[in-house]
């Protein structure tokens, strides 16, 4: 990219939401929408899911390539030993809990997060080497998962689990939500979907972390900023949603009814359609065989929606494509292991964390501030101000 | 400006930081560099400054007019109403303040804003009519002095003060901070700085709050994120490094010596210099008059420095102009007014909340998401991931 001298003041038109606008370069990855196809560092992030773990897909994007077995393990206890949270931060999280009522289930992770910043007194990235960033990043992303299980437990009036030390991330996501070790099964379906959920290209959360890493502010204050960004209906990533859509529809011989209803009032069907594959979404097509492996009436129920939708689209609108995205499968996924429809988008964001961190990261490498323009269309200036 | 169709995805290279790069129409307001002058709405900012109160300004900027006496009363009365915390979240404060270890004086702020914005259980933006996004805001925006002041005298081992329900926004801040009524001089030169400091272009905090609104997040959701942003060491808004210089410099007759040190090791004067003003900075014009209106050592040793400055740079490097920026006579302000060093940047974040609710429910307006690209610049994708 070309930097011109900052004297020259003239603006610059764009188009509306910065779309397609270039804001940075990046080797963290991309997302070939017209291909289906999207990759974190030169793998393919779908091939990623399917054969590595959180961890090594985290340490990937962290630190530029795969740890072989040895590097694996060590970065593994690295995570690890960040998971559980300080007596302190234990004690602090039922008054974030109780006073818990948004109907934005991240809100209360929000709380904690920028609560366990301000805990452990973080400095600005700014005034830290790259391995201080790096370890503050690590320190506040493997204890998401931990807060999630947290919160979840106590507002279900449980004791909060402590991570078991003998467990990854993943597992030990699923040890803490549930209190007791989940099948191997499990472990490895979400795995799935938390690698395939870690990063996605430029959306408006990864952007927010860059923005505001951008200042040199601390970790927290990015991340914070970043799960405030997700938690927009506009963001997507609310696989909730498609769930409630299966509820909607209820059986199979009321799907064409419901559909029908849906197209007809112009109405979304959640947890179809994206603003950039104009194919399949490979993180579907990976969930969907993820889900089959376990098979049942909720998953073959769901591939039946996903099969009829684009015949009744044709129907009503010819020519339109509409592809399940990634909340159809990941949905049903979270399901099949156990994870309650409440704690749905907080797992989503527990993987996004995770590409926010290695965003923010490679972010602050880059001592240059984002600060755009905006151009002014109110009444011309100065008028004199009227006595009161 | 235009929009090109979704379907163009071509990238488009854009100076690096997005300077000059027009993010958005807006009428809030604008900042005029080479004219050393700024405006909100169609108005002198420092005209304001000089003539009308927080509440009322705060007014012009989100509803687009000044209010005359009486809307100004029951505007004011509006935000006193608010200005309360609840007793729930008065209880959960204390532990807060006694975990807020960090050297980044917002991340307390921060914890707390977040919590309030949690336990209003606010719904999205996106999901709300414009009065209720204005109500969200104003409730939120109007506890932050009390946040700020009952956070500070827990720390300090005092009993949080209640907001006065007969002062404004300005005398409320001083009698809660200090637990007794300030004169009306304080109010009146806190109530200029904070009135000159509520907005200031597509600064990076103000830009990340109008991206986190884009997505249709909730009122807390783009605060706290504003809030991270501001924190950075590059965004600028740390008044408190002004009066360190000063310490630093200590006497008269040390202002040589230790500015010719500064300048010969390349290291930045604090209090001088901004990227937009070419001029002195409006800002520090209308501060350095209501600081003299006061007088004393300090305020004579600033203007010292002031004028100094300028000279021995020219001496050192001819032709560059440097200035006092806001935070110069800002830090003189706050001292005389008795407001402590540690509460110069919350201080400062409170008037900035009022901008941002401002720029939040203009973006609000336009349900678009900001969305930008990356350009991916690592090796080709994808190549085999390799075994473990």
């Amino acid at each position: 990219m070309t930097a011109p001298s900052r004297m020259n003041n003239t603006p610059i038109t764009v188009p509306r939401g910065l779309t397609n606008v270039v804001v940075t370069d990046t080797a963290l990855g991309d997302v070939r929408g017209h291909e289906g196809f999207y990759h974190y560092r030169q793998y393919s992030a779908t091939d990623l899911a399917a054969s590595r773990s959180v961890e090594d897909v985290w340490k990937l994007l962290l630190d530029g390539s795969l740890p072989d077995r040895r590097e694996s393990a060590a970065f593994a206890a690295e995570v690890a030993a960040q998971m559980p949270l300080s007596a302190d931060m234990l004690a602090a999280l039922p008054t974030t809990a109780a006073t818990s009522s948004g109907s934005d289930p991240l809100s209360g992770l929000r709380v904690a997060l920028s609560l366990e910043g301000d805990r452990r007194g973080l400095r600005p990235l700014y005034d830290l080497t790259l391995q201080e960033r790096r370890a503050d990043l690590i320190a506040l992303a493997a204890k998401v998962p931990t807060i999630i299980a947290a919160l979840a437990r106590i507002h279900a009036g449980k004791t909060p689990v402590s991570p078991h030390p003998d467990l990854g991330y993943v597992a030990n996501f699923l040890y803490m939500i549930q209190g007791t070790q989940a099948p191997e099964e499990h472990v490895e379906a979400l795995s799935a979907y938390l690698v395939a959920a870690i990063d996605h290209g430029f959306n408006a959360s990864t952007f927010t972390a860059r923005v505001i890493a951008s200042t040199g502010a601390d970790g927290a204050a990015c991340l914070v900023g970043a799960l405030g960004a997700l938690s927009g209906p506009l963001h997507g990533g609310a696989p909730s949603r498609a769930l409630d859509s299966l509820d909607l529809i209820g059986t199979p011989e009321n799907i064409d009814a419901w559909v029908r209803t849906q197209l007809e009032s112009g109405a979304r069907i959640m947890g179809f359609g994206h603003p950039v594959y104009r194919t399949e979404d490979p993180r579907s097509a990976l969930l969907k065989k993820v889900a089959q492996r376990f098979g049942g009436p909720r998953v073959e129920f769901a591939v039946a929606v996903e099969e009829r939708v684009p015949v009744l689209l044709d129907q009503h609108k010819p020519g339109r494509a509409l592809h399940t995205n990634l909340e159809w499968y990941a949905a049903v996924v979270m399901e099949i292991v156990g994870i309650g429809r409440a704690l749905f988008t907080p797992t989503f964001a527990a993987a996004r964390v995770l590409g926010w961190t290695a965003n923010i990261l490679e972010q602050s490498a880059d001592a240059k501030i984002i600060r755009p323009s905006a151009r002014y269309v109110g009444p011309p200036a100065p008028q004199p101000v009227p006595d009161h």
